[in-house]
Order: C-alpha cells, then structure tokens, then sequence
C-alpha cells in the first residue's frame, strides 16, 4: 500500500513537472528556467499547502526523491520537447492522475493536521491546483486552471470524497481510491466533452 | 464589541471580495476563477500576515465565515455584474472600509504576536493591501496599489496610529478607532481629489 | 567578523534594492511602488527561506536595518534615477556581492536548521535569487533569473561550495569565503563574457 501511494506520488510529480517544464520551453527560458518552472509545477501546490498548515519544513524539501523526479522530467521536456509534444494525449492523461492523486493526499494530510472538513476539502483542491497556478504566475500569463475544463472543481470533488469517508467514520483507504477515481473520471471526461464552467456575460460574449 | 469588530471584519471582507470577483469578471474567468479571485482579494492579506508572525494555520481559513462572505460577493459579482458596475461609488466606501479595518486589526495582530513597532505597522500595511496585490498578480497586471491614490499610505497611516496607540500605553480601543477613521478619510478624499504620490521623473512625463 | 558579515549583508541588501527599485522607477511606479519593490525585492529571498525552514517571524521584519537599507535604495533610486541608469556598471558589480554574500549566508542557515545538503544548497540559491523572481511578478514579466547569465547557477555553485565544506567538516569560515568567492567570479565572468545557459531548440531559433 505504502509503496503504491509512493508511486502514484511520483507519478503526480512526474505529469506536473513535465507539463511545466513543456509550458516553460514554450516560452523559450533557458535550461535553468524549465528546471526552476518544473519544480515548481509539480511541488508548489504542496509545499504551500505544508506553510499554511504548519507543517515545515515541506515534505517536499525534505524527501529528495521528488526533486529528482521534477529535474529528470524537466531535463525530458527540454531535450525531447518536440516528441512530447506530439504525446499530448497520454500526458494529459497523467497530469489527470497527478491531479487525483495530489487532491487525495493534501485532503489526507490536512485533516491529519486537525483542520475542518471544509478547509480540508480546499486545501486538497489547493494541493492539486496550486503549482499550476504558481507556474502561470510565473509566465506571467493567468492561470489556465482559472478558466480551463472543470479542473479545479475535480479536484474539489476528489478532495470531498476522501472529507465526507471522514466525517461517516468510513474506511479511508476506500474513499481515498473513490475520490482519486472521481477527480480523475470527472477531469477526463471535461476534456473529452469539452464542459467548462460558466464565464459571466454569457459563453457567446467575446473576451475583453 | 466583539460583535462590532466581526460585523466590521466581514464587511471588509465582503468588500475586499467583491472588488476582486468584479475584476475577475472583466477579465473573463470562469464562475470558479472568480470565486478563488473573490477569496485571494479578501483575505490573502491576513493570510501572509499570519504566515509571517507563525500563527498557522491562518485565521482565514479556521473560520468559515471568511470563506462564506467571500463566496458570497463572488457569486453576487458573477450574476449581478451589470448592476454592481453601475454601484462604483458604494463599492468604494465599503473598499475603504475593509482597508481601514483589515489595517487595524493587522497592526494589533502582529504587537500581539510581539513583532517591534516599525514591523507591526508595516505588517497591519500589508494585511490591508496584501490580497489586492495577489489578485492583481494572478491576473497578470502590475498591481494597482502600487500605483494608486494613496492607497497604502492610508493603511500606513492606520496602522501606525495603532502602533503609537500601544508604545505610549493608551486605551487600545481608541486608537484602533482612530487608526480606523484616519485610514478611511485619507483613502475618501485621496479619491475624492485625485491625490497621487509622485513618480519619478515628473507627472508630466508619458508612461514607459 | 560579525561586522564584516553584517556590513556585507547590508551591501547585498542595498544592491538588490537599488536594481529593485531602478526596475520600479522604468515601469513609472509611485514613489511607494518603488519603495515597496525595492524592499521585495532585497528581501523576499531571505523571508521565503525563512517561511520554509520554519524561522518565523522572518529575520528581514525583526532588524530594522534591513528595511532601511531598502528604503533608503529605493528612495536614491527615485530621485537619482538617471544618475544611477550612468552607473550600470558598478550596480551590476553591487548586485554580484549581493548574490555572492545571500547564497552563502541562505546556505548556513538552511544547514543550521537541520536541512540536507541538498537542500541546504538549493534553499542557499532561493535566498540569493528569491527577491528579484518576486520583483519580476509584481511587474508582470517573467523573471529575468529564468533567463539571464548564469544568475542562478553562479548561486547554485556559491551555496554548493558552503555545504561541502560542511559535510568534509572543514572550517566553515574558509568555504564560506570560497563560495561567495566563486559565486561572484563566475557571475561576472559570465556578464562579460555573455555566457547563457541554453535555451531548447537551439540558441538561433527566435522567440516565440
């Protein structure tokens, strides 16, 4: 169980650090740049998480596994940007599961550290949106996760799921596996579809 | 008392809040970027403040209150653009209210926690003008506090008025209501008369 | 000793200040625009490190000499904007120091705290590169340290060299002066030289 939590952990970070680092070489930075903006896709969500609960310092500062598997992903973009490029499906395929997985765990570790189900819920979102958000930033471009295909709302729902297996008493292993499945079929399924979430004016108004 | 001070808190959220989702509306997000927009602008202030002085977790997020007046404004800015555009002039007074009041409580929050003078007053600045920097960051623009009327210098001047309020041992209450009325009227007539602080090179010279 | 690191500190503290403030000034900044990304800019490096090992509240907001030396960066910048654009020169020098000092100091702070090598080393490079990635954000731009000469690795190499010395148990004092020694050679080496690290797709291809 431990060792499957590890990989898909691994797994998350991998599908982060890569869509960063792919965002990065798009905006012609310098090797330096993608590595910095890879790391930083894949952890920041987390790490910010682990500020504001008290937890420091970050978990990932402290296990140098997940360093390594941002810059082996940042060094992949960099050198084979343009084969990845044409592997876009499979991985947003991953940055889905990094995306449920990552919602799980920061739910997980937020009640760990005694916060309500709400702020539970949230900052498992947060977990999950945050490095996106903080790549963007970065770029110096709005965040995508601010108006792209229910991407945050899956990673509420995913965070939900694993806050209400907590307030039943449930099994958490269960609902863990149920909210990950959630975020991951809801976000796949957005892509698919193409749903988003309303824009205020009506969806036919040009963007300003 | 303690009521007042709430009623006061949540206002200044409200308005905080309402402020960013407006912004977020004509940038055209979608329904959740605004509501994370609406909750960055009200209280991401307090949270860095609370970050900075180590009480974690931040206040903002152990009370729903603040997450729910947030939502609030958020939603009533997404579905009532049009007629919160035409209400500029109250969104404004109740703008400066939240800044007067969030100035204030930062102050006395930081002497609490046992930080000097300079740094309190710095602090109780930063809790006022903290979340409408964040907002304007996440949209992608120079932030406006930077360069508007005499907008940190308000809070500034409120949160100093507390400072010197507890270095010369008088009532705390007065002086917060005093930091409070001084910050709000040099905010009104700031708007009022088109005061600026200077930039360099003369007013007169165009925009680089 | 103390004094020299405490002079050397200021000097760091004073050089990223005035190019803080200097970038301020170009983007018509008010004056409490300039003064507050002058102060970001010399010390979001040091406090965000600060966040992440858990030494709250931050040292930057418990001396005040810290802040004035900002302030007083910033405010030369404001009213000798163009003298000092004439000394591009010596501030670049400055700002080497500057780097050279923060990444050795960041560096045995992280390891006084209990950090690993590996991350001692790369919390040394936040320190020196933190203040100007965060001026660059509330800018808008994308961080010029994604981008210029060898910036971040120049820190990388000054913070790496601290803590080797640490794990071979050599006299800290000697690879603190090697690191800051080596950081700033190679940063300047790499100004004069133009060294740039790579950018994917080959250093001819326009950007995008």
């Amino acid at each position: 169980m431990q060792m499957l939590v590890l990989t898909l952990d691994l797994c998350g970070t991998f599908a982060f650090a890569l869509g960063g680092a792919m965002e990065g070489v798009r905006r012609r930075l310098d090797v330096f740049g993608v590595l910095v903006v890879a790391f930083v896709a894949s952890s920041f969500g987390g790490i910010v998480r682990d500020l504001l609960i008290g937890a420091v310092p970050p978990a990932a500062l402290l296990d140098w596994r997940y360093l390594a598997v941002s810059l082996a992903a940042g060094l992949m973009a960099f050198f084979c940007s343009s084969l990845i490029e044409r592997l876009r499906s499979p991985a947003r395929v991953l940055d889905a599961v990094g995306l449920a997985f990552f919602c799980v765990a920061g739910a997980e570790k937020a009640l760990a550290f005694g916060l309500g189900p709400l702020m539970a819920a949230l900052l498992g979102m947060l977990t999950g949106i945050g490095g996106g958000i903080v790549r963007d930033v970065l770029l110096a471009q709005v965040p995508a996760v601010l108006r792209s295909e229910l991407y945050a709302l899956a990673a509420l729902a995913g965070a939900g799921i694993v806050v209400a297996g907590e307030l039943l008493r449930l099994p958490p292993v269960l609902f863990a596996i149920a909210g990950a499945l959630a975020c991951f079929c809801l976000r796949m399924t957005a892509i698919r579809r193409g749903w988003k979430l309303p824009t205020a004016g009506g969806p036919g108004d040009p963007p300003a």
